[in-house]
């Protein structure tokens, strides 16, 4: 067997999986930020030529994983699953895109840990020999994401300094045992994350109702790998924005594991500029860590400049009904961890 | 590595994963069918004591989760993955009872394929050696799943003679490499399914809407391991109701690979007594086949009554949104070959 478990929530990957292609395509906002030259291709309208939003983020999402298995010297019918989600109620954008490209699909649903969720699970499935080529998506799409979670777009709701602007993006990658192109990163351990609910209710405040879990599966990984935050180049979560990114460097300082201010950053914070983009918190969405990782963080590993990561995505797990019903905020955190091809195989610690 | 792909889509699981703990917690309606005998409990309150039918839905969730790994001799902090779906926008049922279990939780979205998906998915980790035991759960409740789905129950709207009956109930499956119960069955061989849509747009049909992708994967199924449906003693569908089973039929005679009328049915058709009980085209929802897969069928594999069958639960993947913006209603099916273990080993195609 292939997988071996390491403590209880890590798991070790002998065969280390490897990610081959890779892409990210975005909305005209996240365009204009940072990494705007960064993307496979910028759309400068949010109807992407389409008749509606929904349409729009499908049309994201199936040229984003088109992509990735075209860079990864693959065609899609040698794909052998298709693991994606979204943030729709039943994840219409995957499994309508699972029904244009025929590839055979396993649905997920992590809110915006998926890419994470997608990349763990791939991977183990190549790890275990059940497939050698898999891709995962995942996605967002600001205007389909506004009027599902909270208000019509046209009614111009005014938004708290706590909320996060949701990324309109989709990113995709590809993972092969038998690589066509150059790898970019592998897979060598993964860690599920455990749901952590500490009593947040606040829809606009998701940073804050993650970042539990976050810290959770990071102390996980940590302790079951037995390595500390500084082996790690980066430590990239998915998007608890502000709030979120301080409250886990809170968390983890009490857990005497404290995060190191150049070694840890999040998804949400890379992707706007916060002083000229008016995005308060910093960016969310499935498609906020997708497009960050496949645009911004696997050509890095690809070069060496990063030689290992921890990528670990962030989901809320509420529904409108469990909010109107009161119920709090339950979140999610599940991490991957990513070395870089021109490392070698590092050792879990460096001397 | 463990797992062997044999043809595009199914993959033989060499170390043959053991279920070694099962649950059915069903509703009144469903214990007054011909199954209500079977069941670990019947509640006769639709609200089981909760303040909301959604509350309802997550306590069976989590009591049939914690019988299921109480009868498979484990406890639930020696389960390593929760892989589980149900009906809900966000998949509140599951992510909810995640959080009171505290087990990491891998969330799914196969609609009501969900018993079948988190099946093939456990047992492909057990496979793989990435976990010891898991536990696959899957659930629905008529009254939440028809107020988000169709119509406020106060309204009583009239049910034409194609709709199905959703099921409350939830299901719940130990799977374990090392079973310290006796085994109900093994899995060995997984099947995932392809998206498919012949453009069926009316949501009170999701059996004609699931029956194309039903026939996809059941011909996938025969064609990668070289067996017919006289080599399985059941072939069991999730819940395409009368209609769904009718147009199987059809469509499987036209694929020169007619299922025996005394090998197939349908677990939509198996719940409920439809001369009595005002169901019209069977049972529904995810908690459908999770309830009949685990209180009726693997009782019957323990005892060597049936020796191998596929149990393939089917899924309508369209949302509100998709339906109201005039969009088709894609279809995916599962499937999962299960094996009786007082069979021994069984040759694939027996002689």
């Amino acid at each position: 067997m292939a997988g071996m478990r390491i403590g209880m929530q890590t798991i070790a990957l002998s065969t280390r999986p490897a990610i081959c292609g890779n892409a990210a395509y975005a909305g005209k906002k996240e365009g204009e930020g940072p990494l705007g030259t960064e993307f496979d291709f910028v759309t400068q309208d949010e109807l992407y030529h389409q008749d509606t939003f929904e349409l729009a983020e499908k049309q994201l999402y199936l040229d984003a994983i088109r992509k990735a298995i075209r860079k990864g010297g693959a065609k899609p019918e040698e794909v052998q699953f298709l693991l994606g989600g979204d943030l729709l109620n039943q994840i219409i954008t995957a499994s309508f895109s699972a029904r244009d490209l025929g590839i055979p699909f396993i649905g997920l649903y992590g809110a915006c840990s998926t890419m994470a969720e997608s990349l763990a699970l791939g991977s183990m499935l190549l790890d275990g020999g059940h497939a050698e080529q898999v891709v995962c998506a995942a996605s967002s799409h600001f205007c389909t994401a506004e009027r599902q979670y909270r208000y019509p777009l046209e009614f111009g709701a005014q938004r708290p300094p706590t909320s996060q602007w949701t990324v309109t993006g989709a990113g995709a990658t590809l993972l092969s045992t038998e690589p066509k192109a150059p790898v970019l990163a592998n897979v060598t351990q993964v860690c599920m994350g455990r749901v952590v609910d500490l009593g947040i209710t606040d829809a606009n405040n998701m940073g804050a109702a993650m970042a539990p879990a976050a810290a959770d599966t990071l102390l996980a990984l940590f302790s079951d790998t037995r390595t500390m935050p500084e082996d790690y180049d980066l430590i990239l979560t998915g998007d608890l924005g502000q709030i979120g990114h301080d409250l886990l460097m809170q968390l983890m300082r009490e857990q005497r594991m404290p995060l190191p201010d150049e070694h840890y950053t999040d998804c949400g914070l890379l992707i706007y500029d916060r002083e000229t983009q008016d995005v308060h918190a910093g960016g969310s969405g499935c498609g906020c860590s997708a497009v960050v990782l496949n645009a911004h963080i696997l050509p890095r590993l690809q070069s060496g400049q990063l030689r290992r990561i921890i990528f670990m995505a962030t989901g809320a797990l509420m529904s409108l009904t469990s909010s109107q019903q009161g119920e709090s905020i339950p979140g999610i955190a599940h991490a991957v961890v990513l070395e870089s091809p021109a490392a070698g195989t590092l050792p879990l610690r460096p001397a």
